[in-house]
């Protein structure tokens, strides 16, 4: 795996100037995270500064690169642009910068549309990618306090948000982040 | 199949009063609608009739019931109770009202959750049980308004409608009422 000081220098060297600093936001708020709820902060970290380490092209470009690399995404993946960052970042994180363990991986490949059963690594990456501090969008403060509260209360409201958004803008919303909203709400029920 | 007033007379000794009256406001908006989009108001009829003939008995029956009749729900609709006599009235239409004709059949399986690729008859009878006379919701005028301009924008706003309800109450969603959401999308693009 490269060293962090590494990563950082192939990170702004490739991705816009707000995305590099949308990555730190990420960084900082993930950590933050994971100290709270007594996550792994070195895991935190890395899996936050690479989350967008696919967005250095474009959708189209993503798509292309996909195709030639022969990764196996699913159909509904494929037809949705704006998620193939995620899975394909995953394996960019493996190839070219060295990350080998899977919950790391795993907190990359799945914080778009998230999945059912997620892990508390998850979790956070997800959250932490809607709440960083440059974030702003009607209910964010919500999602932010909940954050701090309860991770599963703050994952239902960040579900929330993304799909009445995809309903406004009449976007299609993947099944796999409706597996995500369904298993949490299993999770929470009764407790 | 038995003959419309032997269907009748069955349902009116099976169902409650409030659920008859409404499969009889189900059944003249089909026929109204089937008529206006030039679908087979035979059809649309019955399937009216009968889309509600499993709910003769409570979820947690009906859950029962198809354990012991072995029928092959999934697990996501075997989990889901409201959902559940949708498949279930469409093997009861069979077996028990004697429908073989499985164009009707699949708009009774279908009418609660949708799925990809909707049939006309699906739709349309998915929308008469969302806009009957008795229905009475927060937005119900805007998709009785849609239902005779334009099916599909429709079927769009009674998905949502139906999405963000489930969203408030935090009740999970079927996944495929997220594929008929993404479906019609697809289909509406470019249009």
């Amino acid at each position: 795996m490269l060293k962090e000081s590494e990563m950082l220098k192939k990170l702004q060297n490739t991705l816009s100037k707000r995305r590099f600093l949308h990555s730190m936001g990420v960084r900082d708020e993930a950590v933050k995270l994971a100290e709270h709820y007594g996550a792994d902060t070195e895991k935190a970290k890395i899996a936050a500064i690479l989350h967008d380490c696919a967005k250095y092209i474009s959708n189209e470009q993503q798509l292309k690169k996909c195709r030639e690399l022969g990764l196996a995404l699913d159909e509904e993946t494929m037809s949705c642009p704006p998620v193939i960052h995620a899975p394909l970042g995953a394996y960019m994180a493996k190839t070219e910068y060295g990350v080998e363990d899977e919950e790391i991986l795993n907190a990359i490949r799945y914080h778009t549309v998230g999945r059912a059963n997620m892990s508390v690594l998850e979790k956070i990456i997800y959250l932490a990618d809607m709440i960083e501090p440059m974030r702003d969008y009607e209910g964010v403060d919500i999602i932010r306090r909940a954050a701090y509260e309860d991770l599963n209360a703050a994952m239902l409201a960040a579900i929330r948000q993304g799909i009445e958004f995809n309903l406004k803008k009449q976007s299609v919303i993947h099944t796999d982040t409706i597996r995500c909203l369904n298993s949490i709400i299993k999770e929470t029920e009764g407790k």
